[in-house]
């Protein structure tokens, strides 16, 4: 009995041991400077509530006119303002635009004050001066002291429940402000409806009800305070739109009913020196009686200390898929902190009993998968849901069912382009979508509903009015003329119905794998060989005459210039490479690429390119050309993807506050760097072999959901040592410079011998 | 078989017969004329859908400031009017305020406008200009030739289904608006969102949010037509405020989601000559996937004439409720257009499968009633309630249970003072609820769950914020330094607090019997025995000094003066008589009121008080004076009540446009009359007895739920003999003035005997 105790606590010590491992490399303040476009606060993985401090009131419009500042407060933090505004529930990771922001909390002492005030002088409203010396960023906590109140504040969350614990002077003017009028990306029109309701002394209910990137979105909530406030209240903008009272009420205090398009509310509490109030704060996108049921279920206690032990053992869960060793602490701060981002979305999207609300508005409910939102396809089907199909299989299959959802929700009868909480948002262009299903189903991470993920593909890209698809099926690319950005859409479309076809073959469907083939090919309809570059093309069959291959402004491109996006043809690098000149001329090509200068003109005029993420005028900072650095694999020179990939984890990425090039995008950031620290990259989802770079671990074991374990390792790794002389699958040598899905998962052990000079007879061999 | 047959048909003959026999009386144009606000469109018994016409776009405010027209249309026709701007499906019947007008319809031909232009040239916008000589209006049906665009509009409606139907010229510029601006009571901010989704070629769907005298209330529609439109789009005004479209569409044309804050919809069809277009349109407060099912369960078929038939079916069942046989025709077309203005509301508020919106704004399920909503308490406690009482006990059983869920529901753990669509918009005064809820105790309509229903009534009576409810209670008045119209909820909440204690006695709560009798008290606290009036105190206990009793405004008195509401202590008439110096003086005092003169100034300035429904100072027009001409029960002349009563009958109300003589108020003014008609008034709801007045009927049978009917005759009834000389139960003499509830549901035959002259040795006996 003894022997088995002293196992026991054996145990419990290596699960407690092992448990902390993980989440000690993660440093959420990653990305949160510049424009990494991240969050510091508190979630679970893939969790409903992003509970997190916002640094600024964000507004998307100042006085009429666009606020150029607020691109910065994307996930609602920079990590050089001084002040903190509060804490909302919701946030973007990574994002180039942006939302949310909803509930905002803020615990102060002193004179009541509603509004949030300045920066330059915080005591000018209910923000707060912070540093970073008091402040603490871990998965799924965070804690600050917020100096101007001497308030700690500390933060985890469940799921859908976000945890506040905030610990107090002796007061008694302690307040709590719940401001329904924050929000990130506001303007004067984007609160369309808020309400709050007072259900007992310690309960409020409510909701927020916005347009803006999401055109008709409502967030509900529960919020329970762990001691009754001892008075209420509230303010609004919109005094004159309610005009039911008839003078019967005071309504600003004390009445349960707050209600109008900006609600700024308080609740008062005496408070001892050190006294904790605890907030449970649920979400829903049902109902109140959803949020109040979620919070009943995930968190029925008040423990504060439980639910952060639960949700950082959630996290060390799903940080333990990848057990990596890494040359520095910096590189294993810096991979598992991508790997973290990775896991951030999209997000839980039902309530605990699978309702949730539809694209419809009506209430749906998940039946047999977990309903998921915001997807970000134009940036994550590039790397993200491969991904996931190697390390959240069950979730990425999740994620395609929530699609289909969508879909059947649609009344476009589309597939998500980019939507969040109910709504699509439409942002970028292609329809993405395919390809992330299209890879589920050639990685078998989905098997089922092969015919319905199909039809569903099939009629999204045939939506004649969508985005200029009516002219790309009708002429074979998108006219410049008639819809911008034509090169691109019309090279993303080719991409993604190549992504169908491939779904097509998979179902056995012959006649919609060679329609779709067919269009795949209409990336050659805008190669311009006079200049070597993709060109926009008029309706009327000619070029563009004006063009600018630097630029990224009306020159049939988006968020990229002809330099980066011609070589958008991911399905077909070979004949692109053909179309280009051949091996060698592409390259020089390539070389020239990432050794050019770019004038500053041509940066600063795009919201999504900085220069922390360009190397010469590659820009690695954005996505159209998170595969460019694999294109050697395709011509004589594969050992120069090694050189760059590496070069590129080493310099790009960091563990620091600035360590993203630019927004994480959804993880797709991330997912660029865990996929190519590990060696290899889905240049082309869809199919099933991943481009062999160059892995910057020493050894990663992928723990694989299936209970197999593939250890990936590295013979003579170091900082220099960055070119592949050999590589083994289970001792067997592979000189192919790529790697099938397949012999992935199945490996046992998959073995880089690397070295400080190119191995250049190694890996000339391509995917075709 | 033969003869099975031919009884067969002959039962089928009867009952055909029968049930055209009561809509015929009915004139659903009473009461649209002048101040009635009443509305002639389609519905059946208190249901969801009211579909009429609208005459004006009745904005509640232009150019910022209050427009006066407006309260001309509440219920959105005016019979005056030149012009129908289009057909909604939700109105009031009777209020004097409003709100509603949900989803106007209008089919034109023609150049497309999407204004509803001006009444002065309908040419200028979607308007058509129309004559009542093209015009029907029936229980459940009405009809229109708009003569703009040369279309015949017919409409109908099942419960929660409005049906349309158009016949249409030639065409191939035919048009369905859809305009979701309109709304009754509309200003700039009282749209909150609007939501439009085209789901095929032929269903739409979407919802109309709104604040205002609801604050917050959303109504959700499915429309189906019974052709595909060729082509459809949009208009909005707030163009600006949705973000998210990136340049991807023109939103405006055949694209499927249209939202914003005021959509007006279009959808275009060719038509033949004399094709008909129907057109069904389903309610729901619950959510768009509601409304299709109450469609689809309700009308699943496109036969119009189907749903008249079986919806005047439904009417002349529950008109059957009082076979009446009176005088004239024009008498007759009275009583039946008053009893179908009793059945209109409250109206149905759930969905086919009993779920419903909340107070809370969660969705409930009804479990074991209907859900009811457009309580108009202040209104309809006085004569609609008790009307139920007898002939509706059923439903007003059910209209308890939903009052009672609306206080499970109330964040002010309140029974509803005036609700409507999941609000409270707290209109007028008092708690009014409690006395139709004690009512239906004591008249047995409810016996279960009788200390719920105490225990919601005594909570409500005591929410200390509640309009000077906490000063009531702690000093026995309402100061009206402290919360105007003081004199009036003080009365008001004396006459409810004797409601509750009936409540208790019935529930054997001594204690809170012996509590709310004490409050019953209260009026005697603001009796001025020096002017013989009620009269405002203040909070230091002396009266006013400034007193007005003729005026309306400003002498602690709402919607009537001291003349008028100084009598109102219903459940002690017998005291108040003695307070005001005893049973001969006060007989004098109601003869003064009923023939002074009351100057212009003192009606202009209340809304909801008009000439036409005045006799000398009396108010009929308005509520709080309803019970007046029944006081002379408690003098020695109770025959100048028979006498004022059928006056009252003979002059205020008619079968015409003008038959009302002031707001329908929910059907109280209606229930005034068919009380009255029938000989009896019940002044004190909560007390078992009804006033004996004089009937105008020559005699009714009253066909009770429970089988039994109860005839009411008269002898020697006509239009001078208003006196009552006799009155027998089942042959048995009654000398006492009034009528207990069980005699009247258990008689099989009550006799009036009527003459020119008072018989001033009967009816002596008041009730106590």
């Amino acid at each position: 009995m003894k022997k088995l105790l002293t196992l026991f606590l054996l145990i419990l010590f290596l699960q407690t041991t092992q448990a902390q491992d993980y989440i000690d490399y993660v440093n959420p303040m990653v990305g949160t400077q510049n424009m990494g476009h991240t969050y510091p606060g508190a979630t679970v993985p893939f969790g409903m509530v992003q509970l997190s401090p916002d640094t600024d009131t964000t507004r998307y419009e100042l006085n009429g006119s666009y606020n150029s500042e607020v691109y910065r407060y994307c996930a609602g933090y920079q990590y050089d303002d001084p002040t903190i505004v509060g804490f909302s529930h919701t946030h973007f990771s990574g994002t180039g635009h942006s939302d949310l922001g909803d509930f905002l909390v803020m615990p102060t002492v002193g004179e009541l004050q509603l509004d949030a005030g300045s920066e330059e002088d915080p005591s000018t409203g209910y923000r707060s001066a912070f540093s970073h010396e008091n402040e603490i960023a871990e998965p799924a906590y965070y804690s600050v002291l917020l100096e101007d109140h001497n308030i700690q504040a500390e933060l985890t969350a469940s799921n859908r429940v976000g945890m506040h614990r905030y610990t107090f002077p002796q007061t008694d003017e302690g307040h709590v402000i719940l401001d329904l009028e924050h929000g990130i990306y506001t303007y004067d029109e984007k609160n369309v409806w808020t309400f709050v309701r007072v259900e007992n002394d310690s309960t409020i209910t409510g909701y927020r009800q916005t347009n803006g990137w999401a055109r008709t979105r409502t967030v509900y909530f529960a919020m329970k305070f762990s001691k009754p406030f001892k008075e209420y209240g509230h303010e609004k903008d919109d005094n004159g739109v309610y005009r039911g009272f008839w003078g019967k009420f005071d309504e600003s205090k004390n009445f349960p009913e707050m209600i109008g398009k900006d609600i700024q509310a308080y609740f008062n509490f005496d408070m001892e020196e050190d006294e904790e109030l605890i907030i449970k704060f649920a979400l829903s996108s049902v109902s109140t009686k959803g949020a109040l049921k979620n919070m009943q279920t995930e968190v029925p206690h008040w423990d504060f200390d439980r639910v952060k032990e639960e949700s950082q053992g959630l996290w060390n869960r799903e940080l333990s898929k990848v057990d990596a060793e890494t040359l520095t602490k910096e590189d294993r701060e810096t991979f598992y902190t991508a790997l973290y981002h990775t896991f951030l979305g999209p997000i839980t999207y039902q309530d605990v009993d699978g309702r949730y609300r539809g694209l419809d508005q009506n209430i749906h409910t998940a039946d047999g998968f977990t309903n998921y939102t915001i997807f970000s396809l134009w940036d994550t089907y590039r790397a993200l849901h491969p991904w996931f199909n190697i390390v959240q299989r069950e979730r990425n299959k999740d994620m395609v069912y929530s699609m289909l959802a969508h879909y059947d929700q649609s009344a476009h009868h589309m597939l998500p382009v980019w939507s969040h909480y109910a709504n699509e948002n439409w942002c970028m262009i292609g329809y993405h979508s395919v390809s992330a299903i299209s890879d589920a189903y050639i990685k078998g991470s989905i098997t089922d509903d092969i015919n319905r993920s199909l039809t569903a593909s099939v009629q999204t890209a045939r939506v004649p009015y969508y985005d200029g698809l009516e002219y790309y099926m009708d002429m074979g690319y998108v006219p410049e003329d008639k819809n911008s950005s034509s090169v691109s859409k019309t090279l993303e479309y080719a991409y993604d119905d190549w992504a169908i076809a491939q779904l097509a073959k998979k179902a056995g469907n012959q006649d919609v794998y060679d329609t779709f083939m067919e269009r795949s090919t209409y990336y050659e309809n805008v190669y311009d060989a006079s200049t070597g570059f993709m060109r926009p093309k008029l309706s009327d069959g000619s070029f563009k005459k004006e063009f600018d291959e630097m630029d990224t402004h009306g020159q049939g491109f988006i968020e990229g210039n002809a330099w980066n996006y011609s070589l958008y043809v991911p399905h077909n690098t070979e004949h692109m490479i053909e179309l280009m000149g051949g091996k060698d001329r592409f390259s020089e090509h390539l070389d020239s690429l990432f050794v050019m200068d770019i004038d500053d003109k041509y940066i600063n005029r795009t919201e999504d390119i900085t220069r922390d993420g360009i190397i010469g005028n590659y820009v690695h900072g954005n996505e159209p050309g998170h595969h460019i650095p694999y294109l050697y694999n395709w011509t004589n020179h594969p050992w120069k993807t090694q050189e760059r990939v590496r070069m590129i984890m080493e310099t790009m990425y960091s563990n620091g506050p600035d360590g993203l090039p630019g927004n994480d995008d959804a993880g797709q950031m991330s997912a660029w760097y865990t996929f190519s620290a590990l060696g290899f990259y889905p240049v082309a989802p869809g199919a099933e072999w991943y481009a062999i770079g160059s892995p910057n671990v020493k050894s990663a074991r992928l723990n694989l959901e299936n209970g197999h374990f593939v250890i990936i390792k590295t013979e003579n790794q170091s900082k220099e040592n960055v070119y592949v002389q050999r590589l083994t699958i289970d001792g067997k040598d592979i000189n192919r410079n790529y790697l099938n899905h397949s012999e992935l998962m199945n490996a046992d052990t998959i073995t880089f011998y690397m070295g400080d000079t190119p191995n250049k007879e190694w890996g000339t061999v391509y995917p075709k």
